[in-house]
C-alpha cells in the first residue's frame, strides 16, 4: 500500500481527501485536516515536496540573491531570513552571485529562469540594468534588503540619515578635519556607500566645512580600512582628528592601523562607524546601530505578504540607525589641554615642512 | 499552445521526446537533444522543474546543513559549495542548524524528512546521536565537512598534525611556556577542538614538556580570544611565553589583547594559529594554512560521485595544513640577546630546575 493510502485508511478519508489536507490544494475541513495530519505523523508520512508543488503551484522555497555571503552584515541579514524561514515551514535556495562572476552570470541566465521559488529576496545586490531587467521578468515577488527601486519592496537603514548622525556628532565633539573613509576604491562605488558619501558631505556642509571634506576610497572591509588608514595616517600629509567609516569593518580597520602607528583612540584620533558590527564592542568603537538580523525577518514577512496577495503595495521600510556611544570619539586633541594642544600644532608643523 | 507543445514543434519531435529531452528522464538521442535544446532556448521555454522532479527522481538540489553562516570557516565553505553546484547546474537549499536553537530541532524533525535534496552535505554540524540517526535514516547520500564517522565520506584538514605542527614551530624556537587557548568553553567542547588540543598535548609531551601543558579556554571566536588572553595576559599570575590559538580568529583576538596591554609580539609573546584567515597578513600572523573553500569544492565532487553510483565506497579526504610564516613567533626575550644553539639548552635546564 502507498504511504498517501495508509495515511487515508488511518484517518478514515478517501486518498483525494488524505492528499488534499497534506498539501493544501482544495478544500478540506479543519477537523479533516487535523485527522490526516495525525495519522501521517504516526506513520511518519512525508508527502513528496514535488508533487505538493506540482499540486499546488508552490514550490514552499524562498530564493535568497547575494554577493556574499563571507561578510557580516550578508551574513547576519541571511541569518533573519533563515530564522523567519524555518518558522514559516519554507526552504531557503541560495545563490551566491559574487559580483563579475560567471556564477553570477549563471544566476541570472538560468537559474532564475526556472523559478525554483515562490518569491526572492535580493541582499544588496546592486543588479545592472539586464540583470534588474531579468528579476523583473521571473513574474515572482521581489523584495529587496538595501536597495531603493521604489516599484519594489524595501527593507533597508537610512543610510544618508546614519552618516549625517556620524559626522554630526564628530562636529558637535569641535572636530573640522573629518575624512570620510572607505567605499569608491578603483571608482567602484556601490549606491548604498555613496549614499553614506553624501551624508558625510551634507553634514560637512551644514556645518560650513565644506572645504574640509576629504574622501579616502578603500575597499569595504577591515583589511581594506586598515590598508587605507596606514596610508592615510602614516604619510607625510597632515592627518585628520576624526575619520567617519563607511561601515565598521572600516572603522575597525582604521583602529588598528592606528593602534600600529602609535596613534591614541581617542586622544590623537575619533573615529566612528556604521553597523554595530559584533566586534564594535572590542574596539569601543562608537557607531550607528542597525541590526541586519531584523531586516532579515523583515524581508520574509513582507515577502510573504507579496506571495499571498499579489496586488500588495510595495513598501519602503526605512529604519534608523541608533548613535551607540563607545569610547572610540573625544573632543581633538587641542581642545583638551593647553599641553597636549601645543604638541599637536608642533607635530602639524612637522609634517608640513 | 503549451510551452513545451511550441517547443516540440519547433524542433520537428513529438511532444514526449521533447519532455524527455529537456528532463532527462529516458532515451533520447544527442542530435535530438541538442535540437530540443536549441528549439527550447530560441522560445525562452525552461522546463517546471517540480515537473521534471517527478519525472527524473530528482530535485537537482544539493541541501546543506551548517551550524553557522557568520563565521569565517563556515562562510568559506559555503562559497566554495555553492560555486561547484553553479557549476553543475544545481540548486543549493541552506539549513543554518544554530546549536540549541528551535530552527535547529525543526530542520532535523521536519525539513530533512522532505528529502527536497539528492543528496547532502554537512559542514561541522558536531551532530548529536538523535540527530545523526535522523540525517542516516533519510537514506540520501551525505558528505560531511568536518567530521570523523568512517561510515560517511569527510572531507577535512588533519586538525590534531596542523596543531602538532604549530607547537613544535613555537617548541623549536625556544618556548615551553606554551599555552593552548580556546575551545572547550562552559565544557562546551567541538570535538574538532577537542583534536586540536590533542595535539598540542602530543607535542608538548614529545618534547617532554608534558609538566607545562596549560589549556586556557574560551569562545571560538575573535572576542572570545580576546577577552580570555586579557585574562590570561593582564592576570597576575606568570604570563607564558607563547600561545597556540586553537583558531587564527582566537589567535587574532590574542594578539588584540597584547596590543592592548602593552605586550608586544612577538618579543614577549608569540602567537600561532590555525586557518590562514583573511585577517592572518592584517595581523603578521604565522599560522597553518587551511583552504575552506577547496574543502566545499571537495565535498561537492565527492557528493556527486555518491549520488552517481550509490554503492561509491567512503572516502575520508584529510589535508594536511600548511605552516605560513609571518612575524608573530620570534625566540622567546629572555634568550634574545644569546646564540640561538644555546638558548634552547639553557632553557630546558631553567625548565627542569
Amino acid at each position: 500500500m502507498s504511504g498517501i493510502a495508509k495515511v487515508a485508511e488511518l484517518a478514515g478519508v478517501s486518498k483525494s481527501t488524505a492528499s488534499r489536507a497534506l498539501t493544501g490544494a482544495g478544500y478540506v475541513s479543519e477537523s479533516t485536516r487535523a485527522r490526516v495530519i495525525a495519522a501521517a505523523a504516526t506513520i511518519g508520512y512525508v508527502p513528496s515536496t514535488s508533487a505538493v508543488s506540482l499540486a499546488t503551484g508552490r514550490t514552499r522555497t524562498i530564493g535568497v540573491v547575494m554577493p556574499y555571503v563571507n561578510r557580516w552584515f550578508f551574513a547576519e541579514v541571511l541569518e533573519g531570513i533563515q530564522e523567519a524561514l524555518l518558522e514559516h515551514g519554507l526552504d531557503l535556495t541560495l545563490y551566491d552571485a559574487k559580483p563579475g562572476s560567471a556564477g553570477r552570470r549563471r544566476i541570472f541566465e538560468d537559474f532564475l529562469a526556472r523559478k525554483r521559488f515562490d518569491g526572492l529576496i535580493a541582499v544588496g545586490l546592486e543588479p545592472a540594468d539586464d540583470e534588474l531587467e531579468r528579476m523583473r521578468a521571473i513574474d515572482r515577488p521581489l523584495v529587496t534588503v538595501v536597495g531603493e527601486d521604489p516599484s519594489t519592496s524595501v527593507v533597508a537603514i537610512d543610510d544618508d540619515h546614519a552618516v549625517r548622525r556620524a559626522t554630526e556628532h564628530l562636529i558637535a565633539l569641535g572636530h573640522d578635519s573629518i575624512v570620510f573613509l572607505g567605499g569608491g576604491a578603483g571608482s567602484n562605488w556601490a549606491h548604498v556607500d555613496r549614499r553614506r558619501l553624501d551624508g558625510y558631505l551634507e553634514a560637512m556642509a551644514d556645518a560650513d566645512l565644506g572645504d574640509h571634506v576629504r574622501h579616502v576610497p578603500s575597499d569595504v572591509s577591515l583589511p581594506g580600512g586598515y590598508a587605507a588608514a596606514v596610508d592615510l595616517l602614516g604619510g607625510a600629509r597632515r592627518t585628520p582628528t576624526a575619520i567617519v567609516g563607511v561601515c565598521d569593518e572600516v572603522a575597525i580597520g582604521a583602529i588598528i592601523a592606528s593602534r600600529r602607528l602609535g596613534i591614541r583612540v581617542p586622544t590623537d584620533l575619533s573615529v566612528v562607524g556604521i553597523d554595530d558590527h559584533e566586534y564594535a564592542e572590542m574596539f569601543a568603537l562608537t557607531t550607528l546601530e542597525q541590526v541586519p538580523r531584523s531586516q532579515g525577518l523583515a524581508a520574509v514577512e513582507l515577502l510573504l505578504a507579496h506571495i499571498a496577495d499579489p496586488d500588495h503595495a510595495p513598501r519602503q521600510v526605512r529604519l534608523q540607525a541608533r548613535l551607540v556611544m563607545r569610547s572610540s570619539t573625544a573632543p581633538p586633541a587641542t581642545h583638551e589641554t593647553a599641553a597636549v594642544g601645543d604638541m599637536r600644532v608642533q607635530r602639524r608643523r612637522f609634517a608640513d615642512e
